[in-house]
């Protein structure tokens, strides 16, 4: 549970399919800290069985815009390729780590906000990837080899910007408690990838988006 | 780079075959920090390229007697199934961080100390893991896409305890600055899984272990 919109409408999702949530939020050093204030009130608006917030310092690793302020977030739209804001092996990481969670507390599936459509170029969000790495996760883990196996589910997986939005809508999502522009003004750039695709999203599904823009 | 003999002696594998080593340490709230102090010592002898430690909080997810203290470590030797030590999805997690900081440091090749041999029952150690976890690992990066691919190599993999000694001594390993204990006591208990298996691997190598035992 990111703050953002995808893992929000996932997680919207998970509740729709009969399941308690279980929230992950990672800490890894991202710029700034208006998205994990906005995964809090996420995930106590949607009422989850418990929340934690684990910390992660991936800016000793480093590597990416998103957590080396050396390095600038583009703004001048959408490329092809692998953005300055891709994080190494990001997805790999924080899936490992909800998959160690959902070990502790029993669960057998891990829900995850990826989606390969709208996606700005990052491997780990291929569904390729996360299929090879739910056979990882079962063949690593104790609910793999004794219980009742590990799912990876990415319900947005094939879907639009657009056709998540309209799905948050009918199922109720936070959306307006989320935050996905890569910069943590008090107004969202509007100009960075995730704020672009954000906004495309939202005029596709002719919905209105509470979150300011410069 | 835990501070154990596997890591330590995969390391001198690394370096054997003509690799710069670039160290990761994993601080994950293990119950003493003995085996991280063994870790620095081991790369400063083994002359790393740079050595990071990095800070998981796996505390938070707990469910393991390395990283919940109310959970006693067994010491009555080693049984069939998977351990109250078993740290959940542990080698998954770690091994995520490993690949996301050989993406960054631009190393096609990632090191585990893993066996599954004298292995105490660690799904997290089996080869078929390993193996999947590379494919994942593969699809799931910018080296694996675009690069020159990430290879995970467990060069201790089918090795007992004995063979994996040996092995250290013949590549002058510093095996004399390592800690296998789960205890972090001022001497190796000498009765958890981890001492035991030590024990029995420098006996079956006829050689001297350095460390003392209660």
């Amino acid at each position: 549970m990111s703050g953002g919109l995808d893992s929000t409408v996932s997680a919207a999702v998970a509740k729709s399919e009969g399941f308690d949530i279980f929230a992950l939020t990672i800490d890894y050093g991202q710029r700034h800290k208006r998205e994990l204030k906005s995964a809090r009130a996420v995930g106590k608006s949607m009422e989850v069985k418990e929340h934690i917030v684990l910390r992660v310092d991936m800016t000793k690793i480093g590597g990416s815009a998103l957590t080396d302020n050396r390095v600038n977030v583009p703004k001048s739209g959408v490329k092809p390729g692998i953005p300055a804001t891709y994080v190494p092996a990001r997805n790999l990481v924080f899936l490992s780590l909800a998959v160690s969670y959902a070990e502790r507390v029993g669960a057998s599936r891990v829900y995850i906000g990826a989606n390969s459509v709208d996606y700005s170029g990052y491997p780990d969000c291929r569904p390729e990837f996360i299929k090879a790495f739910g056979k990882a996760a079962n063949l690593g883990t104790k609910a793999g080899v004794e219980g009742s196996g590990m799912q990876i589910a990415a319900p947005l997986q094939t879907m639009s910007k657009g056709e998540i939005v309209k799905l948050g809508k009918d199922l109720g999502a936070p959306m307006h408690l989320t935050w996905s522009c890569y910069e943590g003004g008090k107004l969202a750039c509007g100009k960075c990838d995730s704020c672009r695709l954000r906004l495309k999203g939202f005029a596709e599904a002719k919905t209105a988006d509470s979150v300011k823009y410069e």
